[in-house]
């Protein structure tokens, strides 16, 4: 393995975080408040440790796919590390721990918090901690992609090992034109929702942190009660319809662009996609609507919100759905388990991957019936390869493991099972709320220091789509030379 | 299709199910209670009914694989159906809907009950119920494939259709012999059981009634309080040891027979099987000991006994679980999908399929590091084809498919969330008690008609292991000819 690589993209890496944080830190400047000091301190300590890494000295700059699996997964964790410094030294968050939690959460597009007063938070802190769902959402290695010529070939395996979604569906030949595209899309989208909310009423900076929490399917909010907390059925509408935007194949919008329409109608995934939001939406609808609201907009409002809030991963709140039947959280729960599709800012196990290992069952099922037929699993016109779907089903059965051996483990904290399950499907599938214990009013705030680092952990296995973080965990990777 | 021979093989199967109501008819007659006389009529109506159906005049005895399908579902059923006639007519169940469902639920070896009052229900009605579970534990249809010569070859698909586990290990070649094989096992367990639990204290009656609920994994008691009614330390532990048993491949006692004792040893589902079972017991004796028992073999005792229980989707209790911390519940949920090995009586998703899934995962994370590698998965020194991965895969996700949605369902009856899941877990998994609204201190009595019956289809999905009843409800098994 070469160490010396690694650490020279991560140096690049956190150049670029310090960048980031140059934002906030002019909102801090600008309104005043007291986190300036602390983000000139950290974008200080940020910066200089990326210069200092940047400097190593390299003769060959060739990523190999464990170097790719390697960078991956300290750059997600540096980020994190170096992305706490703002909250701790501005005293918003006294516990680093705490920090570092919020931090995984806000890069990995969660948006599960352990802050239990938002509102009283200063300006700057707000701004950079959902700035890292922006950040985050397309991934911070894409833009190292695009952004940094010199890793050549080997970025594809840094692209293969963080993209979103099983198949990398490549737009165009080349990994930098691709990461362009998405980031182009990513920033058309972003505008439009920004200008969408000032519409509704919410301020500039209501508007701006809002739509980094959306688009990358996030879930920071500046209210405690989320966006409930404006009680304006235009800005639920908005961001509901935003949440499915991102929740879909940004890829999906370069085709529109290109005109190919009846392409992106027939998308297989995104049927499914929005059968099943569809079909959630009208279900929990009319549950709810017999069961609490009735009134029928209302109904439908709390339920559009949440059920797009669900499976993109996103995680904003319009209502407490504790309140709801066991019904309808049972659709919330089971959506937990959906996430966004390939390609999109959101998590969890993703549609194409659903929609895979269904076509899968109805193989067998042919095959029961006709033995010796040779059937063959397809996208499109595309047959998917046996090891494809070999790979989706262990993704599938590895991310069942992980929940129900993290929700044991994390039941250890004495609280009930909705909220030791909640709260690791939460993390893993990287939404934010759960249910009881991590219900939409509560926050992370009261787990332990060790469950806070497990389920950051399990942040990171869900945005990384769990084999790149659990490979670096398996003595072989340390062991054999590639 | 050819329904002539399909009802004729039912005809057969009735006739099997008429002598199984002999020995509680004797009972009856011989304690003198009421149930002499509806037994009587159950044995009339099923015996000519079965003799009707052989006498349905037939060119060539072939059975197809689709005929095979069509021969297990249906032939759980009609034996579901006239079992239940002993339990209406006798007044035990006064509902034909409760009664089919207690009738599945034995049959199946699940043990979900809907009689609130067991111990006043007369012995030989008490004998049936428990009966079902005897028969049903090897397969109504192994017994019919060793009974009748006239199926020939096509009792293979009879076979395969309703053998345990995903590798039908073909002990010896013929079908015949190896039921047989299966079948003697079977009864000197059973005898062995049965003998030991007489030394326990147990009346005759009692011993069989609980053998069969063992040996089955069923789990119907004559005592409301299940085991625990016994209040005998003995008892509880012979019963967990025959549980256990019971939930091994019954392929492993013909192999100890003939000596082999070093391939039993390294049977690596046996391995995983006894490792879960020992981790699991660990884990809730420490966890119960300091939370509730504070006595060390008072733990050890319940927690041997409630995981073995439940692994081996038994359901039968010494205490009243509902009282365990989270961890522990957790513990109980995650066994519930576990369930036995291959070719054992115990349901669920079977140790083979979890073990072919780890391993499956294994290779994954092998591939990413040696992304050219060609890595088979290996049971033995046998590699599983890709096709029977892809096979055990498609059944893990409809497996999941159906829990997810099956709960969903059933939570419209207003009942939590613990309640409805674990119904449903405790019904395809073929358990019987769950938590909450079906913990081990209530029954099934409480859902309506409409989920009764869902949830014994969910049985009969479980114990048929998915595919071969799912296959009957395609538009595609009815409509194709084969």
């Amino acid at each position: 393995m070469n160490y010396k690589i690694i650490f020279k993209v991560l140096g690049y890496l956190l150049l670029i975080i310090a960048a980031g944080m140059v934002a906030p830190f002019l909102i801090a400047l600008f309104v005043g408040q007291s986190d300036a000091i602390p983000f000139a301190i950290s974008i200080f300590l940020t910066a200089s440790t990326g210069f200092i890494l940047t400097r190593i000295p390299i003769v060959k700059m060739k990523i190999k796919a464990k170097e790719g699996l390697a960078i991956v997964t300290f750059g997600w964790i540096f980020a994190s590390i170096f992305g706490a410094l703002p909250f701790y030294l501005s005293g918003s968050i006294p516990s680093f721990v705490d920090a570092f939690f919020e931090t995984v959460s806000g890069f990995t597009t969660t948006g599960a918090t352990i802050i239990k007063d938002i509102e009283v938070l200063p300006m700057g802190i707000l701004f950079w901690r959902s700035f890292t769902h922006w950040i985050g959402g397309m991934g911070i290695l894409v833009v190292a992609v695009a952004v940094l010529p010199l890793m050549g070939a080997g970025g594809f395996h840094v692209f293969k090992a963080e993209s979103p979604g099983p198949i990398a569906d490549k737009i165009v030949p080349r990994i930098k034109d691709t990461a362009k595209i998405l980031y182009t899309s990513y920033i058309i989208i972003s505008l439009a929702e920004f200008i969408l909310l000032l519409f509704g009423g919410m301020t500039v900076f209501e508007s701006a942190v809002h739509t980094f929490g959306t688009l990358g399917t996030g879930g920071f909010s500046t209210k405690n009660s989320s966006i409930g907390g404006f009680d304006n059925s235009y800005i639920f509408i908005v961001i509901s319809i935003f949440m499915i935007m991102s929740g879909a194949n940004f890829s999906l919008y370069y085709d529109l662009y290109k005109g190919k329409w009846k392409e992106v109608i027939k998308n297989s995934e995104l049927r499914l996609y929005l059968s099943i939001i569809a079909i959630s939406v009208l279900a929990i609808t009319i549950n709810m609507n017999s069961h609490l609201y009735h009134n029928i907009f209302e109904s439908f409002k709390h339920s559009l919100f949440q059920v797009s809030s669900i499976i993109t991963t996103t995680g904003y709140t319009t209502f407490d759905y504790e309140q709801w039947t066991t019904f309808s959280k049972g659709i919330l729960f089971m959506l937990m388990f959906v996430g966004g599709s390939a390609g999109s800012t959101g998590g969890s196990i993703k549609v194409v991957r659903i929609l895979a290992l269904i076509k899968l069952i109805k193989r067998e099922l042919t095959k029961i019936l006709h033995p010796r037929a040779v059937v063959s699993v397809k996208f499109g016109n595309k047959p998917l390869s046996e090891d494809t779907l070999l790979n989706i089903s262990s993704f599938f059965m590895l991310y069942m493991l992980i929940f129900i051996i993290g929700s044991i483990i994390i039941s250890l904290e004495g609280i009930g099972f909705m909220g030791a399950t909640s709260a690791v499907a939460a993390t893993l599938g990287n939404i934010g709320p759960g249910f009881g214990f991590v219900g939409p009013t509560n926050t992370y705030a009261d787990f332990s220091d060790a469950s806070k680092l497990l389920l950051s952990f399990f942040m990171l296995l869900g945005r990384l789509e769990l084999f790149t973080v659990i490979a670096l965990l398996t003595p072989k990777f340390w062991r054999t030379e590639l």
